[in-house]
């Protein structure tokens, strides 16, 4: 990897930017240049019941490591992006109440990295920022403005328009995976514990649970047996079964990709981006796999049957690029643009 | 009004702005002062029918003779803002297909009135030029971003971030009427063609087709009175006897409010802005009525119910408060803010 990132940093355009994306397991940094090239990445483990404290030095110390393997001058990194899960407090820099970091609750994290790494800190939300990673060198490089869904256990959301990521006022901006589409009492009930959210059908949860009813109201399935031999079913079986051609396995995938259709389209009758981006582990194998590809062109299919037809019809709809690395590449990319906007650049 | 004017002019601030929002009926014109106070008022009658050129001179004359009679330099109007209905196309000026100006359609209605007043005239939708409006020097003026619902026949949007308005990389933005907010087959049908609109329930036309269904279903109303007595019913019949105490008439009229909270928490959950504003002619009464303020209460509480807390708590729910001169004077301040970004301001 050290090779590797010398090879890049031959012709790396200054100033290098550091990404740092905060999960559960763990943490991921990596240092890129001014273009969003990435010259080197590493990942240390959250251990998240050591405290927000523990792992920002952790964090700083890996950083000052790869500057060294990097053999670059410390000062060549002009500032450093953090990315977490909400809930937050962007303008104070603090974490309020993320669900899978709960001995992280109210703790001023941005304040804390900074002091860790000496690096003027930017601080963002995870899905946010990677929608920003894949908006600067990702799937959403060739347009002014995306939206990206990050399909996983839950739904979430990131909306890049130019430089500005919409957080929000109450850094509760973009959160797409709790708009409703089914208000009445039949909506499915959410995790948030409203009724109706797009969450609430097309997250990893949703899948299993969907998946479950229709096994409990007697449907045939092979997804039957696993359950039956697992114990518990699992997003992964139901893509496995799907795959294999089992038919409600593909009911429950492409009734998936139809409700992230209605979101997206609600969010272009909001927004009109230039492209509508999904990404996350939830993709059912993505642009390199038939169920992938047949998933997403359901997608395009119940955009197309719902949205204005100027906007069916331009509108980008696509998997993200990136994978994992977006969110790192897009801390950066955020603290690369709070940097100029700093120094006075539009 | 001259007078009123003159008053005005003495502590005006330079430069001006004229601000120009076309309707079915009337094409409103003013002009307004760098702080957004108007100056003068007119309208000249749209007249569609002779054409958009025609319209587009009799506003041009128009402007002049207000020069004139506010005794200004021709040169202390900067620039000009000009609002219309859509459907169009921003970045080339062109009107597209707009519903109440059928002999304007595949117009190039900016460089039309550009070339009838000499002034750059900068183009905008009429609801986001409102909203812009409203965000300037009306019910937004302490936010820094708002989301406006226009109520009408239809539902409009418009949204305002800091100087940014959300048009859309295909002039389709903040068209908020078309947000889903029921996905299933019993989704009512909208005026576009699709199922579950917003505005499918909570428009002036959804309001009246709600009540004739209610009729139709055996319920008892003075509604039924009033339709046999006109041969056709009205929002206003509707508000007039829900404000007479008329079961059916209140609940048509709160179910639209508890509608619009649905659609608000929408947009709340992908912008979350400072404030959402509701304005037009559709409000019932609005804030000096005692219908009004119950309907907005009724709005606020389906927002408690179904946003997230800390949105639910802190953002701004209300009225509009400049009525119908958002249109002309919100036009003008976009006017503004193009000129100012053209000359490399923030």
């Amino acid at each position: 990897m050290s090779d590797l990132g010398s090879t890049v940093l031959k012709d790396a355009e200054y100033p290098l930017f550091a990404g740092v994306d905060v999960g559960g397991t763990n943490i991921k940094l990596g240092i890129v240049d001014n273009q969003g090239r990435t010259l080197l990445q590493h990942k240390v483990p959250t251990e998240q019941e050591r405290g927000p404290t523990d792992a920002m030095q952790r964090t700083a110390d890996q950083l000052e490591s790869m500057v060294a393997q990097l053999e670059i001058r410390r000062e060549d990194i002009a500032a450093v992006g953090l990315a977490t899960p909400g809930t937050m407090d962007l303008k104070t820099g603090m974490l309020l109440h993320p669900h899978n970091l709960p001995a992280w609750w109210e703790f001023p994290i941005r304040d804390c990295l900074q002091n860790a790494c000496g690096y003027p800190v930017w601080f963002g939300n995870d899905a946010s920022v990677a929608a920003y990673g894949e908006f600067w060198v990702g799937r959403g490089i060739d347009h002014h403005s995306i939206v990206f869904f990050t399909l996983g256990t839950g739904v979430g959301g990131g909306i890049i328009i130019g430089t500005l990521s919409i957080d929000g006022e109450h850094s509760a901006g973009s959160e797409l995976g709790h708009t409703i589409i089914d208000f009445t009492e039949s909506g499915r009930l959410c995790g948030c514990g409203k009724r109706g959210c797009l969450e609430a059908y097309s997250s990893g949860k949703a899948v299993v649970q969907r998946t479950l009813e229709a096994l409990e109201s007697g449907v045939h399935s092979r997804l039957r047996e696993r359950l039956d031999q697992a114990g518990e079913l699992t997003p992964l079986m139901v893509a496995e079964e799907a795959d294999r051609g089992d038919e409600l396995a593909r009911k429950i995938v492409f009734d998936t990709a139809r409700y992230l259709g209605i979101g997206a389209v609600n969010v272009m009758h909001t927004i009109d981006p230039g492209a509508v981006i999904f990404g996350g582990a939830m993709d059912f194998g993505g642009a390199n796999s038939q169920l992938g590809m047949e998933f997403l062109n359901r997608i395009r299919e119940e955009i197309r049957q719902r949205a204005f037809p100027v906007l069916a019809e331009r509108t980008h709809v696509d998997f993200a690029s990136l994978g994992g690395d977006a969110g790192f590449i897009g801390a950066a990319g955020m603290a690369r643009v709070g940097l100029q906007q700093a120094n006075g650049s539009p």
